[in-house]
Order: C-alpha cells, then sequence, then structure tokens
C-alpha cells in the first residue's frame, strides 16, 4: 500500500479532525448503487453478496461516484451483513428485500452461528480496500461496519423488519442473551473494520441505522456499551470514527459521547441544534434530505444553503444526507449539488 | 341517540379533560383489528373498504375489542382514506399492502378528485356511530380522521412510502398546489369528524402518523396551520380532541398548541419529559412499545408500571400504546394489561 501526500490534507479528513477547510467536504451514503446507471450494469446477473466478494468489482463500484460526481470521500461497496457471512451465517440477500437470515437467533444455541472474525474471512475486502487506495491517491476511503443493535435486529428478526418486535422481546425479556449476543457482533464489527483500517482506509463509519427505534434511557443500557466497544478497538489506528444513526434526535448526546469523532445527523434534526445535543469537540456529518432531491433544483439549492449555513455552527462539517441515496435519484441531481457545496463553501 | 349518564364521568373523557380519576384509563390504537380472531372471522371474504361501509359491522368490530378487554374506550373501525373513497377518489385497501390509489396527485389537474365531503357521502358512518353510542352505554365512542399531512402522503405517493419522496418533492418544490391540496384535506376531514360527533362520538383522534419525518421548521410552516384548522372544526363541538403521530419527539410542543386537549406520544419519549415539552394545560395519551408485547409477561408488566409512573407528570393520562397494536399481538396479553392498568392505578 502506497501512502499518498494530498490525504492527510484532504478536506474530508480535515473536517473530521475540526481543521479549517479550504471547502466543505461532501460525500453521500449509498453513493455507489442502484442510482447510477453504471452501477446497474456491471452488477447485472451478478448477485449482491457475490458482487461485495470480488475485489475487482468492489473496486469499480466504489470508485464509480468518485468519477462521476468528484466526491471528497469513496466509502468501500460492502453490505453490512458481509462480516456475518463471512463468519458463516447461513443468510442472503434477496433483491428488493434485502438480508435474509436461514435461522434467525432467538435462543442461546442459536449464538453458535457467530465465530469471532479472522482477517483471513475477508481476504477479498482487504485486497480491495489495497487496490482502492492506490487508485484514490488523494481521495480518502471510508471503511465501514454495521453496529451491533442494527446486525441484531436482522439477525434476530430474520430479516428487514418494521417494528422490530423480536428484536425488542429478546431485548427486555432475556438481556442475559441479548448481552452475549451483542457482545459478539462487537467483536466482529470491530474486527471488520480494524482489517479495513489495516488495508488502508482513512476513516471509518459505523452504521446504526435503525437504533432510533429505542428511547434513550434503553439505547444507554442496552446498546451504547457495545457501540462504544467497537469504536474504541479501532481508536488507537488513529482514523476518525464516523456513527450514524436515523431518527436519533433523542440519542444525539450519547452518539456524541459514545467515541466517534463525527455524528453524522439526518434530516430531521438542524445540524446548528444537533451540535448543540453533540457538545461542542464533535464534527458533523448531514445532513440534506434525499427526499428532496426529487423537488425541482432551485428547492434543493436552497435547501443545501440551509444545511451548509447550518453546519458552521458545528467545529467541522462533512456535508452529505441525512439518510441514504434513494434508488431513483437522477445522478445529475447528485452531481450539481457536489458542485454547489464546493462553490458556496470555498474559503 | 340516547344520551348515557354515567358517558360524561367515564374514566377516559375525564382523564381527557384532566379531571381526578378513578383508575387510568386504557385503550389501544388498532384494538379492534387483525390481531383479534373473532375479528378475523367477521372479516372473511369482506373485503377492507366495504367492512369499513356496513354499520352491522363497524358495529360488531368496534365493540369486539371492548368486550374482550374492558377497554375504558371504544375506537370507530374504520381508515383515514375512507372519507377520501366517499367524496370519489378512486383508491382501493390491497391486503398487505394498504391503500392505493388510481391516480395520485402530482399537479394541479389532480386536486379535482378532491370535492367537499357532506355527511351524506358517509351516511353508514353516521348509521355505524349511532347503533355504536347505543351498545356502548358508559363507554365512550372516539370518532377519528387521518390528519392532512398523512392523507397527502397517501394521496401523492399513491399508497404507502417508506421515504415519501413525491410528497416532499410537492411540498418544497410546488408549495402553492401544497396548501390547496392540504387546504382540501383539511375540509374532508374536518367534516368527517363532525359527522361523527353529531352522531354521537364522544371525542375524536386525529392521526397524522407520519408528520414524524419533517424537521420542526417545515411541519410548522407546511403542516400545522392545516392541522389546527382541523382541530378547530371540532373544537366548539365540545368533545375532548386527540392528536398523534409517530416519531415525534421534534415536534411535541407544537402538537401541543395546535388546538387538541390531548398528546398522543409514541415510545420513543418518556411522558414526563413528553409533558414538559406539550405544556402543562394538556393531557397525553400513551406510550407503551407495542413491540415491548411480544417479550416475556415480566418485561410487559415492569414497562407497563414505568409508563404509569412517568404518565403521573402529565395533568391528565390516558394510557395506551406508542403506535398501533402489532397484527401478531397476543389478544391475552393486551386482557392482562388493561387489568394490570386499572389495578395498579386505582386510587
Amino acid at each position: 500500500m502506497t501512502s499518498h501526500a494530498g490525504l492527510r490534507g484532504s478536506a474530508f479528513l480535515r473536517a473530521c479532525r475540526r481543521e479549517p477547510v479550504p471547502h466543505t467536504p461532501v460525500w453521500f451514503m449509498r453513493q455507489a448503487g442502484r442510482s447510477l446507471p453504471e452501477y446497474r450494469r456491471v452488477r447485472e446477473g451478478v448477485a449482491m453478496l457475490d458482487a461485495c466478494r470480488r475485489p475487482d468489482l468492489v473496486t469499480e463500484i466504489t470508485l464509480q461516484p468518485v468519477r462521476r460526481y468528484g466526491v471528497d470521500a469513496a466509502i468501500l461497496f460492502s453490505d453490512i451483513v458481509v462480516p456475518l457471512k463471512a463468519v458463516g451465517v447461513d443468510l442472503d440477500i434477496k433483491p428488493g428485500v434485502g438480508p435474509v437470515i436461514a435461522r434467525p437467533i432467538r435462543a442461546e444455541a442459536d449464538l453458535g452461528q457467530l465465530r469471532g472474525l479472522e482477517p483471513d474471512d475477508v481476504g477479498y475486502v482487504t485486497e480491495a480496500v489495497q487496490s482502492l487506495v492506490g487508485e484514490l491517491g488523494a481521495t480518502p476511503l471510508i471503511g465501514f461496519a454495521g453496529a451491533p443493535f442494527t446486525l441484531a435486529s436482522y439477525l434476530v428478526e430474520g430479516g428487514p423488519s418494521r417494528n422490530l418486535e423480536n428484536t425488542k422481546a429478546l431485548m427486555y425479556g432475556n438481556p442475559g442473551l441479548w448481552e452475549l449476543l451483542m457482545t459478539r457482533l462487537a467483536d466482529i464489527a470491530g474486527a471488520f473494520l480494524r482489517v479495513q483500517v489495516a488495508a488502508g482506509a482513512s476513516a471509518v463509519q459505523l452504521f446504526d441505522s435503525w437504533v432510533g427505534a429505542l428511547p434513550a434511557a434503553d439505547y444507554a443500557r442496552f446498546v451504547r456499551p457495545h457501540s462504544e466497544r467497537v469504536l474504541a478497538t479501532v481508536g488507537e489506528l488513529g482514523v476518525p470514527r464516523i456513527h450514524f444513526g436515523v431518527g436519533t434526535g433523542e440519542l444525539l448526546g450519547q452518539l456524541g459521547s459514545a467515541g466517534a469523532e463525527v455524528v453524522g445527523v439526518d434530516f430531521r434534526v438542524p445540524l446548528d441544534e444537533a451540535s448543540r445535543r453533540v457538545g461542542p469537540d464533535r464534527a458533523l456529518q448531514g445532513n440534506l434530505d434525499p427526499a428532496i432531491l426529487f423537488a425541482p433544483w432551485d428547492a434543493v439549492a436552497r435547501r443545501a444553503r440551509e444545511v451548509l449555513v447550518s453546519g458552521r455552527a458545528a467545529p467541522g462539517h462533512v456535508f452529505n444526507l441525512g439518510h441514504g441515496v434513494l434508488p431513483d435519484t437522477d445522478p445529475d441531481v447528485l452531481a450539481r449539488l457536489v458542485d454547489l457545496v464546493h462553490e458556496e463553501s470555498a474559503a
């Protein structure tokens, strides 16, 4: 792996470290994926999990939005269930559905599916990251993992779920088993992030997408210690850590103190208010509503400017959406948005 | 219609009016419906919209949970799209999907689908409410309507939607058309509530289920004036008004001042904190997480007691779930829950 001279001074990494930036850096959650015609072409006939395990495809798909948009960071193309598959969990990603788990985890005996993750289990990830770091030059690569709660929700429900009733029944009804499950998932998520950083990723994002389904007191008791452990595991590696969830207005203070340098904020709370809740020593990432990209450009531009203004209240700001790019998004709108962010924030 | 002597002194109506109660009243959103075997029996071979328009079925289905659980209030069995169907919108409720609109509203010409609602359009509702009031005696009947934003989301998207991208594109991109649409929907919702109160309903609930998808400033500008108008329309009728949405932590203050006497709270914000946000002159309704009902009884009971304790911070408390009863809920757990609430809150 080669280290690029401009990398450390990149706008993205500087914003994460709360240092002055030449312009507000911007990237988009799910920037690589279904909204891009070039993505749909390379994915033709290739199942999602197979694509995630082919270094050539991971490299190409990860680079596509960097080429097209000139975003300030790439994010490894993968899925939060990849490390689960890698330790032997029988699962598949079904088109139009999401992850489907063959034997959902409901009892202690089911935990046998979750052994620790070794770097050799995900050699294809190491290979893809190394290849990407070479190709990306001065553009940082973000590694990522699903946080223990969100991983647990898929494993317990057996797939995507609107109400997480089985997950909550286990968490509230069998705290001992919950603890064991979350501990194993924290180990796996931490190991998966370490592999990516060891291979050259410049930052990591821990996605706890569904944690907004919990009241703050339950988050503190059942979830936060495990997320903290994942973040601590990569802390000594010296790369910025981003922590994101959806609908986390009630949880922002706790997300801010769980260990990450950057807190991702969804579109429901303005960044100036989010910064008050998160605290003064954390950068923010966000938070344009991805649904707004379906409005005429004038409305998009007006909102994007509001996000830039609001983001000045934080000691560092990485522009992003408040959730992932929606599949039917027009890539041309994202391209214009990158230009707008760069131009209007230029020092 | 006959007026029952005990009705006005019922625990439910007293709690809504912030008067002392003999016990905390309890009912459940979606208490009538799929979780009850007796409901599934009477619905066999009858489409949802047909069931909503047959006074005999509406009466029977509305009474089922009152008989089984001894809840403190009944809620009219209906659907938020019933008044839309009644004014001629071409729509259906598809099993396992939800409302499907034949011609989604995206342009001014589409507004022609939405004329005003006359009482004669929903004679079956008047008939069902009158029949129910006779049957229910001292148990109050709650009428209900969908709030303009949630109705608009179905009409614009054409059906249920996870991200509401078309709704938001219209709202942010064409505020003039949005205003016209919301005004018509407020008229329809207000008229639908007035019909139910005129026929004998003792309270109303305005459901704005999906409004938690908006930041507070957008709610204030694009939604709240219309919800206020609906609530004002029934204000002079002298029945308590309940206003509920999901994921409304950021909006509770505004929901509290939109006109309703009672604010429904989802399970993400504890009732004591919700009462601080809503203000001292509003009763609260909620807020046990419906997913918790899938945990062992001990966990359910512990949480229910926490809700009761937290609810004492509000000047009036109607016990409910923080969202509707989930379809796979065990009715026996709901029956035990009603007993627990009554016993543990008895003065």
